[in-house]
């Protein structure tokens, strides 16, 4: 068993928390902007120094590779992001990098002997915060392999014309040039270059912290239903149109949110997740009864079948009125649940059990780049525990020791695949 | 009686319909820009024409007067507003301002005698849609008479100091110097100048319409709490985080709502309105649980009590948490019940009975001018059918043959004043 070290962990912690960092704890780092490009400044000279070499493809994806004892074989990689969401936290993704930093540093450190070569990745642009869509990088290159309705979200010309949120005429091709990170196309990973895909996150949920667990090991992730409902009122004055004849289109929206939780819950399925997070509203204002609002919904859970009866759920809200207004319920996305490999899987348990650490299998109900990859290749994932289960915020933590662990528990997982 | 010409009304109808129409029926004229400038001067050229004497006060207030036969006695005033809000019809407002016109120039046209002068005004700014507050005008030359909460909101150096919402650096004082219609204090209207003030306007309600009157001789202004109710809950990831721990504003935001119309209904007041035409929520992604989502409720009745009563139901909710989510309720704004003077009333009355016209008496629901005028001179207001109860929203319509009738209703009362 071999371990990685917590101080070049905790040093690579502090350091790449200084990238973007926004003031309060976390960091905004919009792919290829300003404060991304710092970060992968500090991947390229970090893997220099041990010896990788650092390759970039036509995506920006970036490779370090560490050669193996046989010059035949194909690469194992891991790897994960260095952008954020915005007021983000110092681990989501990044850790994953940190980590596949460390796998490689602890390889270099101790010597250890690998018939394989060892890579290293950034995946560029996971997040989809800044220019769309979320994961188009990992897709571009695993294109060919990807379902249908995923090759309909990443068509290639789209992904590079996407205009960036914040600086509308810039377009990811564009910014992509600009950061010096962008590399052939026959340097991106392939089925002939590479046999299997490991990547570390965080949990980015209270599972494990509430088992009291140190380790996930993912067995999947969730599929996924997004649908967008809507519905179709009558603006009049606040002050003047009595109640009874309204066609309140928020006042439709509340009811219907409270409806789906009420018919969802029901159910009784308690790892499914369901979330309305998005809400517009027209016109919006104190004194006019709105004319229009909608909301997103998305649902994840494993049982695909379980996710089509929601689905019936939600497209059911249109068959009646609500509070005078109609409703329509449109698709917006869907992905089926991927299960990991399995032999990769238990390479994760083995090496969680030989290292005495306190673990569990887990789903993921995130999506992360290894999703998509799976397609191209043989992958699975390792979790770590988050504070308070808190993702996608400043509060986002993991202690040293536990990003440390999953480095350790990475590494020998892969030194157990380097065998098969 | 008199009875003033369909002819003129529908030619001004059709005139000022053009001044910011949006192509779509309605029109976008914000106070003091380009649309509402070239209104402004339809208006003077017109008054002109009949030999009105123009002038202008240092809020942009227009006075169009008409002397007459006692050069001791104060004028009798009516007027409203040309400003619209965005993507409105062609009659919340500019109705009033071409009735007055068109009462003069049927007193010209007719050569009526009266004793008092008669002054037609158009009140600047009465939406406040690109420039807060409301109704900022009328309330500057009022403020002495003003109770003290209204007092607070009109402060003379906020007013002028107000940025555009669609230009921001541009301040309502200086729109108005730019708008030429920047005159003397001198010319403000005053209980030493003027004695009466009528307003005529739109219902902006279905309840003329639906009872098959043609006028409406209002008693009064609803009163009006407006409050703002917050909640705090925290941003998870929509994937990951488990339902039950989670602490989702949006949802708490929906089932409030849904609480308030259930209680608020049980009440039984067939005249309340109460209205949530505003929410905002943060991050608002599809794929974060909301950690913040508040929305505006007011709501407009005659009795106090009773919207006191509401009050304390929109405050309860503070009491416990929604969704796991703190709540907050702020107090926004509040105007008391506004009664019309009693004797312009009857004249009113006197007027629409001798017309032979479908008359009922109405509350408004809205907010206008002539409540807050009404604090320095004894007012009242005609009201004339909105089709559908359509108001703010480009469907807006009333009858050529309402609009000259409420006009006649309007020229005859005015007589009937002139007299007392």
């Amino acid at each position: 068993m071999y371990l990685c070290d917590p101080k070049r962990m905790e040093t690579k912690i502090k350091t790449f928390s200084q990238f973007g960092a926004t003031g309060n704890g976390g960091i905004t780092r919009h792919a290829l902007l300003d404060a991304d490009i710092a970060a992968r400044r500090e991947f390229v000279k970090c893997m220099e120094t041990i010896g990788a070499k650092i390759e970039y493809d036509d995506m920006g994806n970036i490779y370090a590779t560490l050669a193996g004892s046989n010059p035949e074989a194909k690469r194992i990689v891991m790897g994960s992001h260095t952008d954020s969401v915005p007021n983000g936290g110092n681990y989501d993704g990044v850790l994953g990098v940190m980590a596949a930093m460390e796998v490689l540093e602890t390889v270099v450190a101790e010597n250890i002997p690998h018939e394989h070569p060892l890579t290293a990745i950034i995946w560029t642009n996971e997040e989809g915060t800044c220019f769309k869509p979320t994961l188009g990088s990992s897709a571009t290159i695993s294109y060919e392999y990807l379902p249908k309705d995923l090759q309909a979200i990443y068509q290639h010309d789209d992904i590079m014309k996407a205009e960036s949120l914040f600086h509308p005429s810039l377009t990811f091709e564009q910014a992509l040039k600009d950061s010096g990170f962008y590399g052939k196309r026959e340097n991106r990973l392939t089925r002939d270059n590479a046999k299997y895909m490991f990547e570390m996150h965080i949990e980015q949920g209270p599972i494990l912290e509430t088992a009291g667990n140190n380790i996930g090991v993912v067995n999947c992730v969730f599929g996924m239903r997004s649908l967008r409902v809507s519905f179709e009122g009558q603006t009049v004055h606040a002050g003047t149109f009595p109640m009874n004849h309204r066609k309140d289109a928020l006042y439709a929206a509340a009811q219907a949110i409270c409806y789906l939780h009420e018919e969802i819950d029901k159910l009784g399925y308690k790892d499914l997740v369901y979330t309305t997070g998005e809400i517009t509203c027209k016109p919006c204002v104190h004194n006019c009864v709105p004319n229009f609002a909608d909301f997103s919904i998305e649902v994840r859970y494993s049982d695909g079948e379980v996710l089509e009866h929601v689905e019936k759920i939600v497209h059911a809200l249109a068959d009646k009125k609500w509070a005078g207004c109609k409703c329509k319920v449109v698709d917006c996305w869907r992905r089926e649940t991927v299960y990991w490999d399995e032999k990769l899987v238990a390479c994760v348990e083995e090496a969680a059990k030989e290292l005495d650490t306190k673990y569990q299998f887990i789903h993921s109900g995130a999506g992360h780049d290894a999703q998509i990859i799976s397609y191209l290749l043989p992958t699975t994932m390792i979790f770590v525990p988050s504070k308070g289960g808190l993702s996608h915020c400043e509060e986002e933590w993991t202690s040293v020791e536990d990003c440390t662990l999953g480095a350790s528990v990475m590494l020998n997982a892969i030194l157990k695949a380097d065998k098969k």
